[in-house]
């Protein structure tokens, strides 16, 4: 199926010279839904995932079907100061400054396998520090799967470790 | 099931007198995920559903689970700013000042049956935003679906008009 046609693509959003590729034409559409979450499926269970950790928001979209699907537990990955108990943080570099997400500490056993869920990546900040969290508390990162990629972006120099499905490329702005 | 027995409750978050009632607990546990998704599913499926729409971030974690199991779009309403079409906007009152949702303007077809999904309900006021922007368009309000039901706040003052399915109760603080 030709994901990639159920893109929306925005141009100067949310700033003038960026072409934002929008999802939700892709999810309002249940087939390319259908057709998205069944590539991740295959992708969690190739690797055998014990847990879903999916980062806040659109990540949480995805996350929650595969969790549901593969029957595994759904972890969260949010903003600073929105997750009640104790937390582990990550601080990741942002193109002026630097943001926090954090993690419930108590969420990923040592030795659990873990698939990271996203919607894109871009510069790969966000979802390098999530894998730092997980390896921090002793979870082995399995993969790390995302609806688009933007591949002009060099997002592989942080994230060149880990194994990465992505399922639409984009390969200029 | 006793799902309310897989809600941890977190005194003095996010500030003090207030006791957060944390459903991170629920969805790591397959089983308590499971059970939630099986009852939200079935009002879905009586009230006919044509479209989930779910409201950021927490909602996303059940919306987009329910709307892969129902085979139906998934629409996001997310707060002011952050979707790149044309949107539909609702004002809400907060504590102390007002804030803005939104959602995209051409997600839901005059005439079709949405189920409106959140983690929680408390002052009412996110998901009568929520469902005005649905009217606003032509939609119809078929139904919201919650996991936790704060029943100690007078809620349905705002949302008596609706049908609402709530899995956890609390009556008070």
């Amino acid at each position: 199926m030709d994901l990639k046609a159920a893109i929306r693509s925005i141009p100067d959003f949310p700033k003038k010279g960026i072409v934002f590729r929008d999802i939700t034409t892709l999810i309002i559409e249940p087939k390319t839904f259908k057709s998205a979450l069944d590539l991740m499926e295959k992708f969690c269970r190739d690797k055998k995932a014990d847990k879903i950790v999916a980062i806040e928001s659109r990540g949480f979209i995805f996350g929650g079907a595969l969790s549901d699907r593969l029957g595994i537990g759904f972890i969260p990955v949010r903003k600073r100061g929105k997750l009640p108990a104790k937390t582990v943080t990550q601080e990741y570099e942002l193109e002026y400054g630097t943001d926090i997400i954090e993690m419930h500490a108590d969420a990923v056993k040592p030795g659990e396998k873990v698939i990271v869920i996203d919607d894109l990546v871009a510069t790969g900040g966000t979802l390098e520090a999530a894998c730092k969290m997980i390896e921090k508390v002793g979870g082995e990162v399995a993969g790390i799967a995302v609806l688009i990629d933007l591949a002009f972006i060099p997002w592989r120099k942080r994230l060149g470790k880990y194994d990465i499905l992505t399922l639409i490329q984009y390969d200029s702005e």
